[in-house]
């Protein structure tokens, strides 16, 4: 089963927003198993609807058209998809009841242009809409659909999920192949490096394994096609078992785990707390790490010091210190990493100075050097502690470089507590 | 001139990444005037990707290849480009010193594939790649060009502003129609009561007048189609006028401008330094602030409080606070906040906290409840000061909670300032 999705929208065409819809869809076809080969997009124009709609339907099972189901003039698409397949468009009175509704429970006046809206194929069924005013619509014909709907995706997600992915799994049938995909995540090793450890095991045949890139990490990517979900993982988890033997501790988490997720559960499963430190990362860290719900178990404070005074009053970083090797140096982020660790009473600290930049750099210490230190209490003499430190030298813009060295400390504090 | 997009890749028709490089791409095109009627998108796959290039060449002056130009066997663009025109490619010995000084520079081993990409069109031109491997290409047939980025937006962005623009802008030539847009950034409105205030100049002939939804804030965007940049400046400064006047200072910016920026260039401008106290923005408001170049001259230091010790150590926040009205109150954001103006030792404080959920939640203190504080020292008497907070309930997940709790701030901070 073949499925092709078509944007409309002339906003899409100036780059006026980004397409997600076509995304979301993409996702929900490829969990069903539907193949999609190509996606278009076109303006709110009725010749190139048309012709997208022609194309696309001589070609696949599933058409899916998102967009153009408004009330303005600029909205075609239900209009062009029923004269394109040569069925009938039908006043639909319970769509028109619904529309009426939607205004009056707002108590906002409702424009006459908005019952443009209440139409249904005359072959083929009706998508409501339980947030907005446009239902969505199946066109049915020789065995094939278009499925059109609406461009707003706060709109398209319920109908899409209400409606269209029972439709298309009724219609795929109890048999049909599915496709599974599973996205290892790696820290501390280039994209280049991974791909050397596994190239044998890189493969386009089923499953495939192929390396993402330009994710700001190496990652790579399983995935299976099977007549069930379960033959699937099973195929998924021989190839992985393989991979993870190749590339060990390099692996840290799978899909849309995030390295903060990996590093919070590892302290709070260790019942370690963590305090930060941070200059050039601005709160970075900090922010990455309270994004992960429950972290408060295990992150207590962080210190963002930009002034030299931050540095030496609220970490108690020496005057000495700055002075003779200056705030952006191992040693600094060494007395910056300890004093994390007492000023929030935590058993770990992280502290981290660099340049980020596009000021500030000088040839002795250039944009994008950045040292990252660890200090942490000794568990078998609590009086004791260790502290480390490592220079970085990371490329980029600002954005790109807090980036960059806010991964690193993440990937140091992973690596102290696998 | 005409011109088409061929986004390709397989990750983009299984949805696992959102295609930000087209609407990215749109808009250069549509700001140099050059019409855009179709996008298009194909998987890692050499036939689909020929036929679609041979399509787009057939219709249109340019087309521009996204992705598929890495030096893994998936990345197929480059030689299907060329054999599908018909044109050789050759090996270019700089893009090879390039690649291998890439990867010198960065102490890693470089695996003979990556020299793959040292490649450049018989007919045509390399596209320099500042910030990755993979070079990009021109190939030119028939007055015709077709176009190869990578995928990675932090390399195809700067080889669009450095090479590829110019390229088109040069090929366009003087007397094309352009197409341009400027959009108004707003904070402290909602949508619709922005669009109530402006209802009578929002239009669709030329220039448009939009409200554009669902991006975090109301914004308005006004589009002018003329055969000149100036031109099409006068006729939007013409709108934009009547809409300020309408919606005064709840404008803070235009296009790509962000809240931050704006704070940021206030503090300086008049000479005034902030702390920062955060709870339940976790360091959120830090990072943004300090993504502006140029920040560490207003912005001195942070606080990231989630314990309640280091509420009461580092921000000096009384015990009787928090036991008598809670963490999460007017009163302790008050403290923070002057907690924060006396460790940065800066002009201005803001304290922050909150209940960002998922846990943590009761009858009394809701998930999304924030209290925002802001202290600050009184020019007239500078041992004097005035501290003012407010109450917010924000909905949403987690990190939605963080990010309008931080815009809120901003928004809080920005209208102290004005």
């Amino acid at each position: 089963m073949q499925a092709e999705i078509i944007s409309v929208g002339t906003e899409l065409l100036l780059g006026q927003i980004v397409d997600t819809n076509a995304a979301y869809l993409s996702r929900v076809l490829s969990s069903l198993g539907i193949d999609l080969y190509h996606r278009t997009t076109v303006g709110d124009n009725e010749t190139r609807i048309a012709e997208a709609v022609r194309v696309a339907f001589e070609t696949s099972d599933i058409v899916i058209t998102i967009g153009g189901l408004g009330p303005t003039q600029d909205d075609l698409t239900k209009e062009t998809v029923a004269k394109t397949l040569d069925i009938e468009l039908l006043f639909d009175a319970e769509a028109a009841e619904r529309i009426r509704g939607f205004f009056e429970s707002r108590k906002l006046p409702m424009a006459e242009s908005n019952l443009k809206q209440a139409v249904r194929p005359a072959v083929g069924r009706t998508i409501p809409n339980p947030v907005g005013t446009a239902p969505g619509a199946i066109f049915e014909k020789d065995g094939k659909s278009v499925i059109c709907l609406p461009g707003p995706p706060v709109e398209l997600i319920p109908m899409v999920t209400e409606t269209v992915s029972p439709y298309l799994r009724d219609k795929r049938g109890p048999t049909a192949e599915i496709i599974k995909s599973r996205v290892l995540r790696t820290a501390g090793i280039g994209e280049s490096a991974m791909e050397q450890m596994v190239k044998d095991l890189l493969q386009s045949g089923n499953p495939t394994v192929a390396p993402l890139v330009g994710r700001g990490e190496a990652q790579l990517r399983i995935t299976a096609k099977a007549s069930s979900e379960e033959i699937a993982d099973v195929m998924i988890a021989e190839v992985e078992t393989k991979l993870k033997e190749r590339l060990g501790s390099y692996i840290y988490g799978v899909d849309d785990e995030t390295l903060e997720q990996v590093v919070v559960r590892a302290l709070i499963e260790r019942g370690l707390t963590i305090g930060l430190a941070e200059s050039c990362t601005g709160g970075l860290i900090a922010d990455r790490i309270t994004n992960v719900p429950g972290s408060s178990a295990a992150f207590l404070a962080g210190v963002t010091s930009y002034s030299n005074k931050s540095k030496t009053e609220l970490l108690g970083v020496s005057e000495d210190i700055l002075k003779e090797y200056g705030a952006v140096s191992g040693p600094a982020a060494e007395a910056m990493a300890q004093g994390a660790r007492r000023a929030a009473g935590a058993d770990i600290g992280i502290g981290v100075t660099g340049v980020a930049g596009p000021g500030g750099g000088t040839p002795q210490k250039p944009i994008g050097l950045v040292y990252i230190a660890l200090s942490r209490k000794e568990d078998a003499h609590p009086a004791a502690e260790r502290t480390y430190s490592q220079e970085f030298k990371f490329s980029g813009d600002r954005r790109n470089i807090k980036q960059r060295a806010s991964q690193a400390a993440l990937i140091m504090l992973r690596n102290e507590l696998l």
